[in-house]
Formats: C-alpha cells, sequence, structure tokens
C-alpha cells in the first residue's frame, strides 16, 4: 500500500471513531453534525426558498433541502397544525416558541397555518422568525367555515340567545360555532394538510411544559395509534342536549363501523344509556388524519351536521371528535401523551410522575395538575384501560 | 523522523483544523466541546456536590468544576439574584426558565435566591430543575427586612390608609415597603453575595424576549457601565412626597459624591428644581454592587432612610436607585439594553430595530413596546445620551 493511502485509512479510522463517539455522547454534538444541519449551514439562511414565487403562500425562514434531511433523522410525515386570527398573533408566537424549544427545534416538523381571512405579512414573518421549519399560511374556503345558508337562522339565533342567558361559553358565538364545525369536519380537508397524514394540533396561548425528548408522530405511527390527548374534562351538557340520541341513532344505522374493543365504556357509566359528558378536549390533538379521512368519520360527520346541531345547539369538536375516537377506534389505538406538559387555560396537565416529571424538565406545577381533579375524566380513562 | 511521529502530527493537525472550523461555524458544535461541556459529561450529573454538607444552602444540578470550565470561557464575577416569597414558585420558575433558555444555558452564571423566611425543598428543587448552574439559597435577616423600632407605626400607619384612599398601588402594603428598603439598601449586603461583584436582579413572573447572544456582564465590564436598565416609567408622585427634597440636601451636603457628566439631566426638566419622576424601572437591573458598596451611596441611603420616608411614604428602590445612579455615577456609566426583550407586567421592552428583532429571535410584540409610550422616560434618557 502506498504511503498516503496508509495516512488516509487511518485519519479517515479516527474521524469516524471521534465522530460516533461524539453522537452517542452529546446531543449537541450531534445536532451540530446531523447531514440537516450542515445543508442548511451549507446553504445559508434565506427567506427565499426555490419555487417561493409560485408558492406565494409557503414562508422558508431556512431553506431546508428536505430530502437531504431526511436521509439523517427518521421523520413521521407529519405537520403543526394551528388555526388563528391575525389577532391571535402574539398568543401564536408564544405557542410556536415553546414547542419549538420543548421539541421542534430538534425535528423540524412543518407547521400549517389556517385562517378564514388572508394573514397578514407581519403574520408570516414573525412566525417564521419562531422556527426554521417550513411553514405554510392557508385562507379556509367559505363554505368550510360559514353557517351554511340552509341553517334556520331564526332558530339557531334562539338557542344562542338561551346558552347567553345561560352563560354558558361562547354561548352567543357564531364563529366559535363555525370554528367547532371546521375543526370537526374541515381541517383535514384544505389542501395544505392534503399531503400529511399526521397533525399535532396546536392554538394560540397554550404552554408547553416539558422537554420532548421522543418524537410522539413515530410513536404513533410505532403503536398503532390513532388519537392522542393530555385532557379529558367534562362538556358543559347545555351545548349538546340531543348529540347522544345523534350518536345512538348512528351507531344503530351503521353498526359495520363500530370497532370492537372500542372506548366507548369511557363515554358513559350506564352501559350507553346516558353520555357522561367525558371527551378529550380537542386545543391539544396529536392524531392520524387517515382516521378522520375514513368512510366510518365521514359518514359520522355529514350525518351530524346534516341535523344542524353545530349551530342549532353549539356542540363542539371535543365531543365529537372524541365520540369518533371512541367509536370507530380500539382503545388501544388511543394514546394518553402522560409525558406531555400542556396548558390551556384553565386546565393544564403537569407529569405527575417524578421521573417523567424531572426528565422532561417540566415548569408546571403538579398540584395544579387537571389529571384527578374534580371535572377531570382520568379516571374513568384509568378504569378503561385498566391503569387502576 | 519516525514514522508514527509524522502519523501523529498529520492527525493532530487535521483535528484541531477541523475542530476550529466547526467551532467558527456551529454555535451547537461550540457548545458540545466546550471544555465545561465536555468536563460535565465526563463527571456526570449529580446533585450532591462535594462540600454539599458543608453547605446545605448549595444546591448544584449538575457538579461544575468550576475552574476547568473557566478555562473555557470568559465569565465575569457575577450572579443572577432572585428575591422571591415560596408562593412565587410558579412565577419564579417561569423568569429561570426563559433566562435560561435565552441567555444562561450558554453561561451558566450562579443564581442566588432570597426570601424573608426559609425557602421550601420543593421550591430548591423546582429551581433547580430549570438550571445546571449553582443554586444558593439565603433567608433575609430581620433587621434587613422589617420595618425598624424606631419607625412611629401610627405616622406610617396614616400615610399608608391615605395611599389606599387614593387607590396607589401597593399603597397600604407594609411588606412592599420591606421589599423596597431592602431592595434600596440590603440586596448587595446579603452573605451569598458577598463573593460577586456584579448582579442581574431578575423577578417572578417576568419574561426575556429575545436570544441574548452577548454577555452583559462582560460588556459592562469591558465598557466601565455601572448600571443597565431596559425600561424606564415615571414614578407615581404620591408615593414619593418628599424624596427629591432630601436628595437636593444630600447634594448640598455632599457635594463630592456627585460625579461629573452626570445623569440628573434625566431627572429634571427645569435644571434641578422639580422631580420630573422618570427613574430606571428597577425590576430589571444590570449592576455593579461596588457602586451600592462605595461611601457615596452608603452615605445616601443611610441618609434616606434615617428620615424613615420608606415608611412614612412609599418610597420605591426604583427612583431611589435611579436618582443615585444619576448623581454618583457618569452619564456614561448607565446602559440602557436593547437587545434584551424584557417584560414586567404591565410594561414590554421589545427591540423595535429590525435587526436587532430578527437576530434575537424575539417573540414580543414590537407595536406594544414601552419606549416611546406615555408613560415612558425613554425620550428624556435619548436626549441625554445624544440618540436623538
Amino acid at each position: 500500500m502506498h504511503l498516503w493511502a496508509r495516512y488516509l485509512i487511518l485519519v479517515l479510522g479516527l474521524f469516524t471513531g471521534l465522530h460516533y463517539v461524539l453522537r452517542l455522547t452529546q446531543d449537541s454534538y450531534s445536532q451540530a453534525t446531523s447531514f440537516e444541519n450542515i445543508a442548511l449551514h451549507l446553504k445559508g439562511s434565506t427567506k427565499e426558498a426555490p419555487g417561493a414565487q409560485s408558492e406565494p403562500e409557503t414562508y422558508h425562514h431556512l431553506n431546508v433541502n428536505s430530502s437531504f434531511a431526511l436521509l439523517a433523522k427518521r421523520r413521521a410525515n407529519a405537520t403543526f397544525v394551528i388555526l388563528a386570527r391575525n389577532s391571535d398573533l402574539n398568543g401564536t408566537v408564544q405557542s410556536v416558541y415553546q414547542i419549538e424549544e420543548r421539541f421542534n427545534k430538534k425535528h423540524r416538523y412543518p407547521y400549517v397555518f389556517l385562517n378564514d381571512e388572508p394573514f397578514t405579512e407581519e403574520f408570516k414573518q414573525r412566525i417564521s422568525l419562531m422556527t426554521s421549519s417550513l411553514t405554510e399560511f392557508g385562507v379556509i374556503p367559505s363554505q368550510h367555515w360559514n353557517q351554511p345558508d340552509w341553517i334556520d337562522e331564526e332558530k339557531a339565533k334562539k338557542f344562542r340567545d338561551k346558552l347567553v342567558e345561560q352563560d354558558i361559553i361562547y354561548g352567543g358565538s357564531v364563529s366559535y360555532r363555525n370554528m367547532c364545525r371546521f375543526n370537526s369536519g374541515f381541517f383535514f380537508k384544505q389542501e395544505l394538510m392534503q399531503k400529511y397524514r399526521w397533525y399535532w394540533r396546536i392554538e394560540p396561548d397554550v404552554n408547553f411544559h416539558c422537554d420532548i425528548d421522543f418524537d410522539p408522530f413515530t410513536f404513533m405511527e410505532d403503536n398503532n395509534k390513532v388519537y392522542g390527548f393530555t385532557i379529558t374534562p367534562y362538556e358543559f351538557e347545555a351545548t349538546i342536549p340531543s348529540l347522544w340520541g345523534h350518536v345512538q341513532d348512528f351507531m344503530k344505522q351503521h353498526p359495520e363501523y363500530i370497532a370492537q374493543d372500542n372506548a366507548m365504556g369511557f363515554m358513559s357509566n350506564d352501559g350507553g344509556e346516558h353520555y357522561n359528558l367525558c371527551h378529550f378536549w380537542s386545543n391539544f390533538e396529536i392524531a392520524d388524519m387517515e382516521f378522520w379521512r375514513a368512510p366510518a368519520y365521514s359518514a359520522f360527520f355529514n350525518y351530524l351536521d346534516s341535523t344542524g346541531g353545530f349551530y342549532y345547539e353549539r356542540w363542539g369538536d371535543a365531543p365529537v371528535h372524541s365520540l369518533a375516537a371512541a367509536m370507530f377506534a380500539k382503545k388501544d389505538e388511543i394514546h394518553f401523551f402522560n409525558e406531555i406538559g400542556y396548558g390551556h387555560h384553565p386546565f393544564t396537565h403537569c407529569p405527575r410522575d417524578e421521573n417523567v416529571y424531572t426528565k422532561g424538565r417540566c415548569n408546571c406545577d403538579r398540584q395544579q395538575s387537571f389529571d384527578y381533579h374534580g371535572y377531570s375524566c382520568m379516571i374513568h380513562w384509568d378504569k378503561l384501560t385498566g391503569r387502576v
């Protein structure tokens, strides 16, 4: 062998050895030298992505060559989805800042922002400053958002007035109802969402309280989960007087959609006669859009929508999603993300387990965790899943 | 030269070259391979510091060999100082989490926590979870905190009642007055503070809105600064009716302490006849304790304290510190930290300059920045320092 070749082999061997030792022992070395970071650095920081002109709603804060990046780390086909108004900008920035710090700066999952009117330039710029991921901004088609023409407005108004009298939150709001119907049946139909299977729903002004040292998306994928939650409260009965009756009717009409080993036991304490009002709080969701796009949920949503209950009552997307997950998924396909410290006013899930809390460097107060407070359904979930 | 020696020189040269290229180009590589991080990794993570038994109030989350660490990065002789009650735990955790994320995880400056009663174990543990720095917890001696015996309580109560009638914030609170007097004259005298020269004062429930990509302590040191601020509002006149008169008296009695080129022009719009109520908002301070420990400030504080005005009126530590800085320091020794996005309810300083805002990845709203709002004195500061 030539002398230069022997030098070369020795040097390469030493480099490789050092590289792997550092990658195994030092998180930040691993970050610094991952293919995606080196690619980012070589390409420089720019908001002008190739093809940006043909995709005016697409902002790249850094120009990620995603095929190159994917060589380095396995990622799910997943996105964050955030419904926000322009006036929610400060709260949205806070939420994105926190999920980036606690999770996404290591993963660079993309974001889809949705609004019933165009996002301002200021909104796009301030959001793009918070993340190196792809950020896309979409406008929701009117027919996915506004109260349909066939809704009897007089009848709808009568119920809104009644809820206002009862002091029910958002009782008089039409736009809140638009949002609930949109989140129930349309967010996963948006053009920008079509390329993704998995999503993590985030709202403005939420808090992520712990480092998330695993990838919830690939966890879902690897463990055959379809729906993940952190908080499960009781619904206000006044907002859904006829919902349970419709669910019962649907189940009779479509027994073929009802899963074996489903979670309906979580929804009723008397074998299905009454709804116990338990639901997953859908302002946090990590879930599989194939579930919402499948025939069972399509039939369910269309049936519910045809009753007008989103406007004649005040059905939330939380009970609608939750009842669907409980009917159409196996209970093992629904996952409680204990590790994810999460707050949405007025409730917080803070991991109670000392090891989880410490490992996550959580900044929440365990004594204020909602899990086993009076309004929480967690104890029902524990019963269903055999945790107690 | 032997063959092995030639191999060795080549390999060392290549390693060194690669190392410096990566350090110069990759922040996170630089972090991963700094002496302090490698030292930390080699020593492992433990809360049991050598000598912990003899220092029961000292918590090390990670066992930093500080002399080894100092090889790698120059640090000032500086500490954070946080006055908090046990009931402020959640807000204190939030503040520490944010300063760590935005600044201190790269620097590991220590913390001193002060309280008028012992901190709970829960307080110490939750704080220590937020930082790898040294954290020390001290109890303030009663004579540094409580209303002195020689204060005429009847007279003090009369004024408190008057401020309550006028709806002045904390008007009726004795503990607020204790705190203001403590922050004016005693925090830098605490035992745990003795080993430090520089401090950064932080309160529970404050926000740091931007990455702080420089070291404000070494900046102060290198640029001969003694006092740094971010927000400068007007004081409530009702809380300090006699303060300006005392300041004028003190200046007459002690002309030897008054600095040339001082900042007193910031404090009066009529050449010193009246106080314009401008002051630096002292819930944020980065400053030099040698300034407070020097004869000028000692004489000033002792004089003010002897009048009883901390209790007979409701003097804040903010105007007291500010007036002292304006008298005893040169105006060039007082620094406005524009880059440090900072919020303390109800005011926020958010950098207005586009480049500073972007570089800092700030999550505040520039339109809500306090700098040039009606209650801000910034315009006076700009005039004094020739920025406008």
